[in-house]
């Protein structure tokens, strides 16, 4: 905990009590070749079909903001240990995204041939690649969290949340396109139930995961729990922020086609709220998110400066 | 080790010492229901979409051999444990074969409408419900491991071997239907590495996980590289014997479409060495799997009688 001249502590709004800058945290800069850095080593370990690690590395090596891997580095700084210690959490969850964003954009799915300005992975080499180069990167997840893990116990723990994570996130998926709700809910239900699932789960089970890696063998302690809350409130601030840019910006800045919710007839926040109030709802869970990493300042500046990045993200 | 009236340890091969009948062995009809039963009952432990669990639930109850279910818990017995040990290990390793014919059979990879004489999942569900079920069974596959676990290490060793054995059977169909292999290899070392990969990998899973649960904590006891043995012979034969099927019987008598590796092009061991060739091959690997059984005898005598009913089947 750091202490002002006058040995007050600190609290956790006033880490960053300038305005956000618009551009990127200087953490990314710094992490952002970390995670390219572990992915890369983590899938030299393991002997693939040439074309598969071709599809696979293309896949996950892409760009994209590393967001999951982010979280989960940060995380591990959160709970005052060496982010190192949550490298195979990062690559994991970094898996587990670009597994579904594989999947997400098969002609049957949302048919997309275009992401991060580049050819979809199916479009690149084959729609039958496509599906397996998906289910082996949902597969490696576990491999690179368990061949990598310190301790087995761990190890258990680490995958539980990731299954938890992206079943849920499937789950979500399957709700956005599909429907299937429980029934008797309202249309806020069910966009909550989405987002919670789809985004949500696995960016909260980044922040857990991480937080696991950096407290192991504390299990147990209570900013377990803090770092819950906060991944809970940022999951869904970034989907709604998502939905707004998808309504607000070009196919030209997003660097993926715009508008294609609407297109769609896609139940999104702004759909359903309108601009103004998601915009304000978008403030009220950035603020239960810097609530929540109040115990762990200064060591969660990292998470609050990601918290305020992703509140204003152009992209 | 069970011993005759006068002392003589028996060998593995005596375990069965007449013909095998062409029936199914006696375990089969005493496991099977509690697969089933196991199945049901972890699925129900989780909240998912109605539709997503209806067609999850289709793709992984409707029938099937329940092979790789039987050798974790038939593996547990060989070590001398109580089957039940081996639940949740069995019912991963199922969810992870149902994913994988769920994916192998959507259009743009075989194209099979029929499985089982039932619709496919994506002709039942559509496809996109295809994929997504195929990547809930996945992820699912590891949760069921890590929530039902007493042990947080031993679900980690578990995911271990489930997500080696899952990684190479993406492999191994990679190899099987879109090449990619290392230069300078024989027809006959692709056949092997598709093979080894592609079936072989979640039987030899399935056979270690059964393993070590029953073993636990003892995991580097020596009946666990005796089971690793078993299982790569009997995964290899259980191909053979596939290929085998699929140009001696007709699609009724399976129950999938029959003749389709010929149509395709395909490699496999009767294209490759001749069906008698083939047979010859089925017994080596017959006689090095009773082989490595032998240690574990009497305990071992389902997975012996298995490998007969492997051997013999006629779908």
């Amino acid at each position: 905990m750091t202490t002002t001249a006058g040995g007050r502590a600190r609290q956790p709004v006033d880490i960053r009590p300038e305005a956000p800058a618009p551009g990127e945290p200087r953490f990314v800069a710094e992490l952002t070749p970390r995670v390219d850095e572990a992915i890369r080593a983590a899938l030299a370990r393991y002997t693939l079909p040439a074309r598969l690690r071709e599809a696979v590395e293309y896949s996950v090596l892409g760009g994209g903001k590393r967001l999951r891997p982010l979280l989960a580095m940060l995380s591990c700084r959160a709970v005052g240990a060496d982010d190192r210690l949550a490298d195979s959490s990062a690559v994991a969850v970094e898996l587990i995204h670009a597994f579904s964003l594989v999947h997400d954009d098969l002609p049957a799915m949302d048919d997309d041939s275009l992401r991060r300005g580049l050819p979809t992975t199916h479009v690149r080499f084959g729609e039958a690649m496509g599906i397996l180069a998906g289910d082996a990167m949902l597969s490696l997840a576990f491999q690179v969290l368990t061949d990598a893990a310190p301790d087995a116990a761990l190890a258990g723990r680490l995958c539980a949340e990731l299954a938890q994570g992206t079943t849920g996130m499937i789950a979500g998926q399957v709700y956005d396109t599909l429907g299937g709700f429980p029934p008797g809910l309202t249309p806020r239900q069910h966009l909550d139930l989405i987002h919670h699932n789809k985004t949500g789960a696995l960016i909260t089970a980044s922040c857990r995961m991480g937080a696991l890696a950096g407290l192991w063998p504390r299990a147990d302690h209570p900013h377990l729990a803090a770092l819950t809350a906060y991944g809970n409130a940022v999951g869904l601030m970034f989907q709604i922020v998502d939905d707004l840019l998808d309504v607000e910006q070009t196919t030209e800045q997003l660097g993926k086609r715009a508008g294609k919710d609407e297109q769609a007839g896609k139940l999104t926040f702004p759909g359903l709220l309108g601009v103004a109030e998601s915009r304000v709802e978008v403030d009220r869970l950035r603020s239960i998110a810097h609530a929540a990493l109040a115990p762990m300042a200064p060591d969660a500046a990292g998470l609050a400066d990601l918290c305020e990045y992703l509140a204003v993200r152009t992209k």
